[in-house]
């Protein structure tokens, strides 16, 4: 079964649950648990990226606590390179470096440990949503403070309408399936 | 190459820091982000788990946020099946089950979906770290309440003198490194 990206990419978004107002009134959350729980989603899920960074000497998969884990765990396994957690404060236990954005409400802290990677290693960073991009772009900076290249962000979801991809400067973003 | 069990875990443990006094004074804490960071031992560590599992026809991986996602989703992967996540309160947006449990200051509680997989289905839960077991057991109550046949608990590592499974009752418990 040889799958197109496109093809990849509508099996998973049928397979997607819309929750109305969830974590509050007003959001409408896409839950990508019945993709993970689906032995066949949850692999084109990551055969997606697999296929897209294969061919580009990818070192390091950067990904995000707690949910980013889940899919950049994974291609990280399946393109055979490293994988490096970024995380919240208080939880990697070498020297970090930290990076503090906003959210909608209240801010937020995110670390990476200094020491991760070597300067100048091609990392490609996972997630598996991109909404107001202020997490991606928090760990985008992370990882160029370690001296790391940035060949691309990655999302199995953007939610256009939030424009995140406008806080990503010039890092190139792709995003498997758009809202 | 084709390494044995003990000789896959003696090379991970090599790369494992011990931090004094993390996250709290007293506490010497096994990082394993050099294991993950490393591809050759990221892809060592997931495929103790994978040889072990991939005749048992196990059904999902169960893991626990955060790290417990990084080997949990990359198994999953390995063994081309599905990922079910157990998250901390207010995370699953579908209807849930809970289970509260005592840390040795205070207490936490875990979620899980309550419709993640058919009852009777075949499950491996998978963490990096057995420590005193009250996760453990808590996530193998939840996995029972679904309907789920815990087939074996999995560890990257076991902290053998905080008798994690002496909690865990019947439930197999399989641990790569002992300390």
């Amino acid at each position: 079964m040889n799958l197109t990206e496109h093809e990849k990419a509508n099996k998973i978004k049928a397979a997607i649950h819309d929750i109305p107002d969830f974590p509050q009134p007003g959001i409408l959350f896409r839950d990508i648990t019945p993709v993970l729980a689906d032995k066949e989603l949850f692999h084109l899920a990551v055969s997606i990226f697999a296929e897209r960074y294969q061919k580009q000497k990818i070192d390091k998969i950067v990904a995000v606590e707690a949910r980013g884990f889940i899919l950049g765990a994974a291609l990280a396994y399946a393109l055979n390179i490293g994988f490096i957690p970024v995380r919240k404060p208080g939880k990697l236990p070498r020297q970090t470096f930290q990076e503090a954005y906003n959210l909608e409400y209240g801010n937020n802290t995110l670390e990476i440990h200094a020491d991760c990677f070597k300067p100048g290693q091609r990392v490609v960073i996972i997630d598996d949503v991109l909404a107001t991009g202020g997490t991606a772009a928090a760990t985008a900076q992370l990882v160029q403070r370690v001296g790391g290249e940035v060949i691309e962000m990655g999302f199995l979801l953007e939610l256009q309408f939030l424009e995140g991809r406008n806080k990503l400067g010039t890092t190139p973003v792709f995003s498997a399936i758009k809202y």
